[in-house]
């Protein structure tokens, strides 16, 4: 019935679905087989893309040739930059998404690819012939033969959701869980865990007073996620902001001793930065609110998200608080908001490129592999869609480094580190921030992925081009102009700068702290009149280039040197037990970990930087 | 958690979703609690409405103010008026739509009523007190109260999905079943059955040779189905027509031995004019060939349905069948046909307002009185709704009668004759057909549905009267206008009618067979300038009116003699037995049935107008 793919993706999740894109775009035939083509693309939990480092990683995403920001883009109600005010590091873009349209849009444009073929069905387990992935069995009894194997189950393997003293089998609220998986991957010799998430009730949105809420607006002028050519919203939807009480804690107390959490019936580890509110109200007893973040579904329906709120208390208990919460005196549930608990992959046990060191061609990406969020897991399912594709043509992997992009970061903190609590990314994982920009994400990255081969990319790479020589022209220009002090000193005693006693060049003026070319373009005609050749994002890069260069070039310093330890390769054969001069600690954990290079060695826990001199000196550097 | 409702509705297709609408309209606080809030108003199986009898159904449901007509001309990709060749009695609107945008429109609809609340979760029983419906348990341990509860789970009780050899509890491909109700219900009395229905592969439409296939367009000016100011369509998909071959059929009998239809495992009975492409060749053995739709689900999509060509064999003969059907050399599948097995109640057990007999305030509506299709469960849906509102309010029901519309005719069947395959409407069950017709729903229903206080029915009520009055003032004009020979002679001679000797009245030319007034208005430049000031659908109705005059009035007497026996009611507690002067057969089967008219009484099978007229003059009459 099915011919040999190159690929198979399991799972039509956000990681699949990248997974899929990048092998066809790199030129492979992919099956995406999927337990119900209706859910394609569904957004378990808040309807929102980006934020504080995720955002970050969805411009890494659409750099690299995926889909995440550009259907982002086509389905956004709302669109922030966060973190304005403070270093461009920080500034992490955000969107609100209609929930349905931006699972329909996905679907749409996979289904516009014609290397990607569908198939609806449970899958149970993997084939694997002589330590090599070759397909997968489905629960019909189908074998389907490909060359590669990538898993995204997100939280679908031997799910259960809880709700108080309630638990049941599933993999998200009314869907099923997937069974077979584990047992099997178990058998081969695979380590599981189980982890668990939560999501916050949905509610009915006539039923809140929106007049006692704060409100948040997108953006004046919201950006976009995608470095193509996708539209800009030109209305947005408001979201909301709400607060818990001290009254509402202690209803939720009420209801600790019925909680799956505190009980011991969830045994999981949850996401410790993305807290359900009886974890907030117990680990933080002093504070006395937390912010809810009160969030539409879609511009057509009045269902409510109530960021913040996640809960698995018993459904009664969050209800009754959740009405003592001001402005929601009178709303209505449409459901209570439930944990869930699913096996997970420590991920230890894969390569950089997400392949497992245990079975070639079979490569996991996204949730299972102790990830939480959509942007983890969409980044995870491109590499690994890549690598897959590389793979089987035995051509050369493709890894990001640390000081490429927060998928560098990501996947060698996954791999080198392991995790014992769903992984979130933040800002602080990243060492080098400066560089790892959600403004350069496209320099960085994208002339990376065209030279793979990526297909679709043309329009990414022009705008590169243009982008990186009006830079430079941007550049030559402040440095090349003069200011007279007249010119500038209103506006530089404005913002509590020295005045100028002379004429000097624009550029010493631009470093200034709180000086920048937007307002410097208010008061010099000259290079508003040049600035208006190009595109506020080009004019931003050239500033941020200027303003911050020398941390960009000591970071990039740092950078350098680290990934010539990144460089130094360690073999698969290494006996780290004879190298005595090693602690003892190091020496047990780079055997259990097999660190590829000496930078990864450097990143495991428990090896020291002397450690690391020992083994350079070793291998002769 | 929630307040005391007047109508709880368990599930929401289209008969759930429909019920809510319609006791909402007529004033009733109604719950909605289904499954899977993003499965709301799913279309199970072929993404169209409509259809011979089935097209008069939906017309009638929007004329009662129910918005599956709406619905589906918002969501429409494709239109047509089947059976334009035949009598008006005949002509049935049928529209593909969009089976994303239909359910979302849905749920738009649903939650822009203030009156209708949701719940997402499994219904695990009913409240019964004192022998009423008084709410539902849920999954959760809930138990939510109201006054009146609505049961429309169609597939989903106890449902078992078959494809070959291969079986699994669920409700739809990748839903899971609902369980709970049937066993309680059977406990407190009610007779539970088993029936089954099928449903095709979905086909990858990239993957067909579309040039091998006949194309079938939708009608050049399409109609639509509300009588409200809906839109009609600009732009239409067009549908395809593909044949099977005897080598198709041989294929497809390489796997009767493992088919659950043909060795016995599937028990239910499956819809007789709705087989399985098994079924067909089976019991028409001598057709060499059968005729499959191949419809498009969507404006954005390539997934295709298979209209014709519903199937359990196992997938791997459901493939290479189809593989051997012109145009499909190249087909790919989605997920394979599959049938699915799943709990009815015998609707003998309800009275005519789809109350049960047992529970008071309990209605079932849709595939769970054992009906198929969309239409017939909308219906269904909406007269449960009406009666349910009526109920709690002690105010008369509301029944219509056969002569009223199809929906009299289906719910009178289902309750006095029963069923015991999934019955499906056909014009050929209506006695009335004449006075059943898709143009004149609104005229018949209308203002029966706004006597009874239903809400948002004045544009409605509007274009009724409109209507009316623009079909009465065409009347005028025909039979007082005149023709001379010299004005129609050519037209007549033309489609072989008679010449005129004399100048006679425009209306004794009209009425004869083949004459019709819009080629009469090419003729007639008064008759032109005059029909001018009106809609087409207004001068239908008045010719139709005209030209069928003497056949509508013989079936109104008849449905007025019917009526006067309807009208004719027979206690709950009439001894059949003691009438001695009564078949035995009929004592047997009126003591059963108790039907609650003499008209009823007589449409029972086994009772012989003989029978009726011992009844009558026992009655005195
Ligand atoms: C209840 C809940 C709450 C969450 N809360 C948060 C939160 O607060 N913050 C946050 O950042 N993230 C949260 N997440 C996580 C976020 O949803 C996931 O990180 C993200 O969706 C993972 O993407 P994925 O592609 O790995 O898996 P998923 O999005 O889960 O997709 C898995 C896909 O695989 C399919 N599938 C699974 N098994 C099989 C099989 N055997 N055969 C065929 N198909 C299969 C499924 O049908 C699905 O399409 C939550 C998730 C859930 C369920
Ligand atoms: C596989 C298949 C093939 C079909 N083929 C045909 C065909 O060829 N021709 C044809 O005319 N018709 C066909 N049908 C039938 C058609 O789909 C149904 O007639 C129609 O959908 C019935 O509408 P309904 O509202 O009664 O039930 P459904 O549309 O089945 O809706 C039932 C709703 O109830 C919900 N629900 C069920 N139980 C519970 C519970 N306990 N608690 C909460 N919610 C619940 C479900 O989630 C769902 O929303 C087919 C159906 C299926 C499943």
């Amino acid at each position: 019935m099915f011919p040999t793919y190159d690929v198979i993706v399991v799972g039509a999740g956000h990681s699949g679905c990248e997974a899929a894109v990048a092998a066809a775009n790199m030129g492979s035939k992919v099956l995406l087989a999927t337990m119900n083509m209706n859910t394609i693309a569904q957004m378990s939990c808040n309807p929102a893309m980006g934020g504080v480092a995720k955002g970050q990683i969805v411009r890494e995403i659409d750099a690299l040739g995926g889909y995440s920001g550009i259907i982002t883009d086509h389905t956004a109600v709302q669109f922030r930059m966060l973190n304005r005010s403070k270093g461009p590091a920080m500034w992490s873009p955000r969107a609100q998404s209609d929930r349905m349209l931006f699972a329909a849009k996905w679907r749409e444009m996979l289904e516009a690819h014609p290397n990607i073929d569908f198939w609806q069905e449970m899958v149970t387990g993997v084939i694997v012939k002589g330590g090599r992935a070759c397909g997968v069995y489905t629960s019909l009894g189908l074998e389907i033969q490909s060359r590669a194997v990538i898993l995204t189950n997100g939280t679908f393997l031997n799910g259960i959701i809880h709700i108080g003293e309630k638990q049941f089998g599933g993999g998200r609220a009314g869907e099923r869980a997937a069974k077979g998986i584990t047992e099997q991957l178990k058998e081969l010799g695979f380590e599981a865990g189980r982890m668990k998430t939560g999501t916050p009730p949905r509610i009915d949105g006539r039923s809140i007073n929106w007049d006692a809420l704060e409100t948040q607006p997108g953006d004046e002028e919201p950006g976009k996620f995608s470095y193509t050519d996708t539209p800009r919203l030109a209305r947005q939807l408001p979201c909301h902001i709400a607060y818990t009480s001290q009254e509402v804690h202690d209803t939720l107390r009420e209801g600790f001793d019925r909680s799956p959490m505190f009980n011991g019936r969830i045994q999981g580890l949850g996401p410790r930065y993305c807290p359900s509110i009886e974890d907030k109200i117990e680990r933080f007893a002093d504070r006395d609110r937390h912010q809810l973040f009160v969030e539409p579904e879609g511009w057509n329906t009045c269902e409510i998200y109530v960021n913040g709120f996640s809960s698995s208390l018993p459904e009664d208990v969050q209800f009754k608080a959740l009405r003592k919460i001001e402005g929601f005196e009178n709303a209505k549930m449409f459901r209570p908001g439930y944990a869930i608990e699913y096996d997970f992959f420590p991920p230890t046990q894969l390569k950089l490129t997400l392949e497992t060191k245990l079975v070639s061609n079979l490569f996991f990406a996204g949730q299972i592999n102790g990830t939480t969020g959509y942007e983890e897991a969409g980044c995870q399912g491109l590499m690994a869609g890549i690598n897959a594709h590389l793979a089987i043509r035995e051509e050369a992997p493709f890894v990001l480094r640390r000081s490429d992009a927060y998928i560098g970061v990501l996947i060698d903190d996954l791999v080198n580190k392991g995790t014992k609590e769903p992984y979130r990314m933040f800002t602080s994982r990243a060492e080098y921030r400066i560089l790892l920009r959600q403004d350069n994400a496209d320099l960085r990255l994208t002339p990376l992925a065209n030279q793979l081969g990526m297909q679709g990319l043309q329009e990414r790479m022009q705008r590169v081009a243009a982008k990186q020589e009006a830079a430079e022209e941007i550049g030559r220009f402040v440095r090349k102009a003069s200011v007279e002090p007249g010119q500038v000193n209103r506006y530089l005693t404005g913002i509590g700068s020295q005045e100028l006693t002379q004429k000097v060049k624009l550029h010493s003026v631009l470093i200034r702290p709180h000086v920048d070319l937007q307002s410097l373009r208010q008061v010099l005609p000259e290079l508003n009149q040049f600035l208006g050749n190009y595109e506020q994002e080009f004019i931003e890069l050239a500033e941020i280039d200027m303003k911050y260069e020398g941390y960009i070039e000591r970071e990039r310093e740092r950078a350098d040197k680290m990934n010539r330890l990144e460089n130094v390769r360690l073999s698969d054969q290494f006996d780290y037990h004879e190298l005595t001069a090693l602690s003892k600690e190091a020496r047990e954990k780079l055997t259990a970990a097999r660190p590829a290079t000496v930078g990864q060695a450097s990143r495991i826990s428990g090896v020291s930087p002397a450690d690391i001199s020992v083994l350079l000196v070793h291998m002769g550097r």
